[in-house]
């Protein structure tokens, strides 16, 4: 299959290699000039402009767009969308909010262009040796499509989740369980590091992720970390977050759906981005107000 | 090795198989006669009473214990404590709590008698054919007991934690996590459900199990379930509790460690069980009492 392969990220660019090693004839661009000098020297043929890269492909064309969700992913996809004509697929990978892909899918509908949304999981590696995907589209353009979502998937690691926006949707139900999951987890070497009794890190994830209940690959994961760093002294317990936390919460909200622990874990995130918060101060006073207690003073 | 093996309920029943595989001899008595015969007709020797069982055994007598946590496994500890003497072993390979374990451990100690605690995981299919273990010990009833957790546990699934109690503890954890993970997923599905979308679950968790970073021995039981029974409509969502999520949040509390996702997946437990809830009248009436919002009567 042609496909134009817009983003060479680290998803996209190990994707592209992904899609070749399969036989498919992936043409690949991207706004830094670095990563697209790069993927050439892989033997990709390349593309100065997304202009460029959506008129060398035949009809029907197919893109796939492997860039940063929101204002980026909405740029592209507007300005792509005016290169292609009725039957065109557009497919976006990225993580982006499903509600967006309901108005994007839209407002390509009117133009004809099959919009395809699908979720992407497994890192790098995955990307590059076999992808989780859960791809969202209308079944005309799954249709001409799926060859190349098994292709690049892992074995039984492709899903069509059904109307566009399912496949967005899904994924972000996917990363809320994780940050749940990464809560929960993170929780337990918490209790065990403030426990009486001296454990090897690394050795209790190799146990825990041989026959427990809770073996998964995040374990694994936790198993190569403790490795390389027993404690993990060199890192803060800083805990960054992208989107798709925040709207499965938001999601749950919309729905009446009840999922506090994952709630939690997105607040928990907040958290540790401050040094200090209010409600801290905001309780420390209220103790000293009614019952005297000292407060830690600011320095 | 020979051991006496008491307790033959699921976990014990399928120990002393995997035990009799590896080539202990293994002999095993249970207060269920119907259980006893039935592993006699195994081919494992039986005794009918935990005296008979005990004096049976060469010194330094092992004796493991597989009965329930609680009351039970005290009775049997202090019975069994009384037919033993110096050097000889006792393991607990139950969820007892790790409070009693070192309490236990101090009163076998003063009679020479090592106490090995057995964190013990997998399921019963892990009894029966590689489980997974968690040990504390004192390094010289470890040494003497090592080859017979290596042969009854999977690959890399078994780790002698330390000091008594540490493998109690490390298991207790385990289920802690085991909780946080099971509600985060669970809400993951809730959100799923209450979707616009129509997701057949049994193959979003065999997706979700391929190549996903949720990928996890709960998603593979997850698919199973929905296998059986695509909207689990012959359930009902009460989720019962044994006492080790209960147990992590008090330690948590006791070592002042912050563990709100395991702590709020225990509440979420015990609401599970009530049909009605008092804190909900209380928010109903004080939402009538200051905005003469309507409530719900009872019945």
């Amino acid at each position: 299959m042609n496909i134009g392969l817009i983003g060479l990220g680290k998803m996209g660019y190990n994707l592209a290699l992904n899609m070749k090693d399969h036989g498919h004839n992936v043409i690949a661009t991207d706004v830094n000039a670095e990563a697209v000098a790069k993927i050439g020297q892989e033997g990709v043929t390349t593309y100065a402009s997304n202009k460029e890269l959506v008129d060398a492909l035949p009809s029907p064309k197919v893109v796939w767009l492997m860039v940063p969700a929101g204002d980026i992913t909405e740029q592209v996809v507007e300005e792509v969308a005016g290169y292609m004509t009725e039957g065109d697929i557009m497919i976006d990978g990225g993580n982006s909010n499903y509600k967006d892909t309901l108005r994007r899918g839209e407002m390509l509908k009117q133009k004809g262009i099959y919009f395809v949304d699908c979720g992407t999981s497994g890192g790098m590696e995955g990307a590059r040796h076999g992808v989780c995907t859960m791809i969202g589209a209308d079944p005309e353009a799954w249709k001409h499509v799926e060859g190349l979502f098994r292709d690049i998937s892992i074995e039984n690691g492709y899903l069509y989740t059904g109307n566009p926006g399912s496949g967005h949707f899904l994924k972000m139900v996917h990363n809320g369980i994780e940050y749940g999951m990464m809560q929960a987890i993170a929780e337990g070497y918490e209790i065990l590091d403030k426990s009486q009794f001296d454990y090897d890190y690394e050795q209790v994830s190799r146990v825990w992720n041989n026959g427990s209940v809770i073996r998964s690959w995040l374990i694994e994961l936790m198993e190569n970390a403790f490795k390389k760093d027993p404690k993990l002294e060199g890192i803060r317990g800083v805990m960054q977050s992208s989107g798709e936390g925040k709207w499965t919460v938001e999601t749950a909200l919309d729905l009446q759906a009840s999922a506090p622990v994952i709630a939690l874990s997105q607040f928990m995130r907040y958290r540790s981005l401050e040094n200090d918060t209010f409600h801290g101060k905001v309780v420390a006073a209220l103790r000293n107000e009614f019952g005297g207690h000292a407060v830690v003073k600011s320095e």
